[in-house]
């Protein structure tokens, strides 16, 4: 079992830093927020009063925050930032959602320190971060992707080595840029068939058995009561929010500027998430984008 | 055993027919190119020197022919149109892609002769029609869906309800108008991992396993090499050509103007699906897209 | 001056025909709806009881209907038409806005009968009828133009030669297109700019005087309050209606679908237009477009 | 006159350099190119051997660089960055094509050191660099507009005041973004009526004179042979070159993310134009676009 240190305490960090306490790991935690350290103390880890001693002893560093500008200040700041902590020979595994220079930046200056780094940014979820069910998505050396495997398995269960350092990000940008067209072009799709007179459940069973089969229309079916227990069926409750799914198709869009790669339909999927999320569906699910087409009632 | 008369011999139309007469099927077939006749005829088909009189005697007649206007001209052509000798209480299956408009008003006129009708477009292209592994989709009074049905059996293995008439072909329109959407995405998905250095198979196996996934990732992948036995590796050939990607996607812009339904992802689909046949690549399969989205070799 | 049949008296025909009455023709009218044909009628149109009758000893017959099949049904009914009663070596000017196939089709007609044609749609909304200041987009041959423009002059300002029969309403079509592009292309300019701080009156001055000077933006600005005197400083009342732009733009489509045309920014044009429309703002102005880019208010 | 230290002479910066020593200023050039440097010498200018000593007695100091990370390296890099050298009162104008966020950066990191600063995009080309007719976007307070006024009237004609610091960047890229969109929209129009049988000329002259008209259309029209003197009409060359066009649609695109707008025909443009770089364009003008959306020739 490993010394741990866990930075960031939000719906996802959490429930996975309380599965490394199931695991039997000893897990020092750190946040902000009281509260959220209190609730994953009492799950059996313990904390201290700053992140820096939190990493003192840990041979496993796992950071999970809202940015790459956190990322950047928690281990690179001058004099204070994490990296003046940490011990040579451990790892750090930032499972933060974030653009892949920052990971490479953070890597670089790490390796100096002989410390070690994968980025390791997840899917699957709050939902899946409670299960411990994520799919973590690796970049990183053989070496530290394997040093780093046993454990994110006690927090996931697909642990993919997606390449080099940023590998992680970029797979993770451009699985989730997939993702949301997959979810509008089933939406299309279903509102196309619905407006001229076909029963959504019906559709969905002769696409989904079709070429037209995909993750969305398959398992998270965006017509409200297709489908059982997913968020559609739910007034597009829970699941996976427009705000962070435009977060997301933001960071694929910078990829893609930065490497001069054209999407036409990622980039319409991000000014549509854009749109949608303006007025005022940020906090609903991902699939109530399908609404976005609705003709109007007769 | 039924007399079941066939029209229209093209690629698919010829593998269709043959495989009713191997099911132990009378089958008349009818076609203007005469090697397309001799080649069914040759595998048990008889053939007449009329479409007429190849219908007059039969329980079914299909049809397999290009577009709405061939369709409409066959079967309602003032005092020749085949509707002047198709015996009532027989049923018609037109298997042709075309618009929902033309096929409701075929079975409409059929229906006052008392003869029936359903549309039935298929999908699995010459591949599934040689080996008799079809999608139907049809349309039709499920009475007529009931008489249909050990007819299709004989050519493919999925058969789906989706409706009344015209139900079939927009149910191929949304399923071929998504599919599209899913060739393109996971193009531009593929490609912008590759552009910021991750291999193609490692980043095709992570998505086809997280959220990604869809059919034309998990069966038909678009990268050259990272799957056998597809077009893109074998130069593009065989498969589902861009011109009848084309001609679907224009079947699914007609159905949303008819509908006033708003498809934006569709709608660029089809915009860059015609710029490329238009470039040069109309005879390729349609996973071709792929190449759009090249960067240039450095 | 001219013996005048005008078919259809709707927001633009009646003030088109009421200055075809001022300008000293003779104008007999003929409607569906009594009380349009009473207001032109007490202006000095006269009317009868048929369309039949208005047209029997007109040297010119203009109509102005909502859409294709009207055109043809009026023109082309077996027996009824009123192909049966117009003389010879007259003209008929279709001002609809309609598919060119039909333009065509009626004008190949009305040839064999020895009567003239051509498609003359316009633009300038109902101020331009009003005020006599429409432009008009005509398909025929330079005769028919010839013989066409004295009497469009007497209801528009702007007579242009397209080119041969259906010319007119391509024309328009990519006219209207284009604008509708030059409209949301304007405001996301202005939006992305007010996002970052602009002032929109500033940053609408700037470029109105740069290289994205358009139409929109100079005398039709969609920011409200920018300039007096256009919709978007009314509430987005009058105006061209949104439902209208949707119309021309499914016309457009039609057109690119036939010729296999790429036009990814129109296609997305329509779309976004279907969906404004599609969500209550059928009946505004086209320029409240503007409003789907709007940033949240803090 | 005023003393002017001008760092970076290439395409644009060593004719607007000429200009200002035409206009009587006393003008130090720099640029690590020494070919340009004796090109801009040989016109009247001096030169030092290193940036530092031309701007030690500057009262305006004026640059024209790539990319924000030489903006940011020039004057700010620790030590040997311009700041450590320029006087206080004297006033930095950035002309180069920048992301607003770099050119706040400077100006707050100046403002500590009492030298002004502003943002002063141009637009207009070599030619207009050549010409003096260049339109400067400037951000700034309004002191340091006026400041700055006299010495832009030497090299352009057009002098806006966009607003605060940043201001003028972001005031460039919404308009360029509206010209990419401007570009690509009559290039639709023109192609689909072409496609359609409308000469060019008569289509571009109705478009012009109705609610189409553009600055593209108007004065740089894409389709060859309709104007003269322009790109088209000369295989593409010269003009605006895609890669820069791309480029500022990049930094249009990274305006929007920074502000989470939407931009759906922004977004679509910037990716067509990537493509057509992608496919070897990148150095024809920008209204090579045009050839995306050819037909196959029959």
């Amino acid at each position: 079992m490993a010394n741990i240190a866990f930075i960031g305490l939000g719906n996802m960090g959490s429930p996975m830093a309380i599965n490394l306490v199931k695991a039997g790991h000893q897990v020092c935690v750190f946040d902000l927020a009281d509260e959220a350290v209190s609730k994953v103390v009492a799950a059996g880890a313990v904390t201290k009063k700053t992140a820096a001693e939190c990493v003192q002893n840990a041979q496993f560093i796992i950071s999970m925050l809202p940015a790459g500008k956190h990322v950047d200040a928690v281990y690179l700041t001058e004099k204070t930032g994490l990296i003046n902590y940490i011990e040579p020979n451990s790892l750090v595994i930032d499972s933060s959602t974030i653009d892949a220079a920052t990971s490479c930046k953070v890597a670089q200056a790490l390796a100096q320190k002989k410390i070690g780094f994968v980025d390791a940014p997840v899917s699957g979820g709050v939902g899946g971060a409670v299960a411990g069910t994520l799919s973590f998505m690796v970049g990183g050396s053989l070496a530290e992707f394997e040093q780093a495997s046993p454990i994110l398995e006690a927090m996931g269960k697909n642990i993919f080595h997606a390449g080099e350092h940023g590998a992680g990000q970029i797979a993770k940008a451009c699985n989730n840029m997939l993702l949301s067209i997959l979810m509008i072009g089933t939406s299309e799709a279903l509102q196309l068939g619905m407006a001229n007179g076909l029963d959504p459940k019906v559709l969905s069973n002769i696409m989904s058995k079709s070429s037209g089969s995909n993750w969305t229309l398959d398992v998270y079916n965006p017509c409200p009561d297709v489908m059982d227990n997913v968020p559609s069926s739910n007034n597009y409750q829970g699941g996976f929010m427009v705000d962070l799914m435009a977060k997301d198709l933001g960071l694929a869009m910078e990829t893609a500027l930065a490497s001069h790669s054209s999407t036409p339909l990622g980039a319409l999927a991000r000014s549509l998430y854009a749109m949608h999320a303006n007025t005022g569906n940020g906090s609903k699910d991902f699939s109530s984008i399908f609404n976005v087409f609705n003709l109007p009632s007769k």
